[in-house]
């Protein structure tokens, strides 16, 4: 049964130039990709913005994941934000690899048909990123892939997520309050 | 006169395979750096870990930026983590110029002698990063530095540092509550 798009559902499109203003906060994130027939789901927590407009992505993936070879091969992912809702599960998909089971099946997670990329979306992620890999001359030295968001989508009912951040070891920061000051930078 | 020894203080030594705790929740921090008598601090939020141990850390300096040439020209810096009793001086130090002034003395921040590179550490910062910049073949293409943490200090009284994130346009998140969850991950 092929997935439904998920611009018919409740993402809207995010101007690419706003899409530093997702990761700049460093979130934990949901890689996806998918491969003949195969996908899979990864958190990750090393990346960095490299540039505003286009959005360039940098993210450090270790060969030891299934990921690594998903996305050197089709050089395609997606970059999925989840909520504190989601970090049982986003534990759970770091627990587990994707060359043993299926994370959207064993985790209840929905795949969602992108528009730039093969890899799916999720569903339940308040935030998606359709990527594609630019530049891999740092791959074999640093495990360091160079991304291009193509298409951004984000929920625009959720205005202040509470993402989660990696503190290492099973801890993990939740979002707080925003503060407001006046800055010149962008 | 000279600055007196951060390890005289209030800080204590971080182990090296603690450093990615620090940094791969995503907080601003403030890079320092100095040549030839002038020093700066700037806030940077684009960066991300790229290996643990010995720790190497990306990061992403705009060659407009007056910290771009004292980093590339001395190969070190520290990357100094502050709180969100900071915020204010943060922004601050982003809104102007190391080309024009000596932040340290307008902002009233407090260098101290590090010791392993020549940058100073901030004492107003919870934690601090001494790096020597180990991989300058991203630099002209993406404005990547690749560095390598050689010395890592730490306030070991403050057990939840409210780190702030970036969010963009004058709007912070600020480190809200912690959650533990049965993760095999580091």
């Amino acid at each position: 049964m092929p997935s439904r798009s998920l611009a018919k559902l409740t993402k809207r499109t995010l101007p690419l130039s706003r899409v530093y203003r997702l990761l700049e906060p460093g979130p934990v994130v949901l890689v996806t990709t998918a491969r003949n027939g195969r996908r899979n789901v990864m958190p990750m927590s090393w990346h960095t913005m490299i540039e505003f407009d286009p959005p360039l992505v940098g993210c450090v993936i270790s060969d030891r994941n299934y990921t690594f070879g998903l996305l050197k091969a089709t050089k395609e992912c997606v970059i999925n934000t989840p909520t504190v809702e989601l970090a049982a599960k986003v534990v759970a998909c770091g627990n587990t690899s994707g060359a043993r089971v299926d994370k959207f099946e064993t985790f209840h997670l929905t795949p969602r048909v992108a528009s730039r990329v093969k890899a799916p979306l999720i569903e339940e992620c308040y935030a998606s990123l359709e990527c594609r890999v630019i530049d891999t001359s740092m791959v074999a030295k640093y495990c360091l892939f160079v991304l291009e968001v193509l298409k951004a989508w984000i929920d625009p009912a959720l205005k202040s997520p509470r993402t989660i951040h990696h503190l290492g070891m099973g801890e993990f920061m939740v979002a707080g309050e925003k503060i407001n000051l006046p800055s010149k930078m962008k």
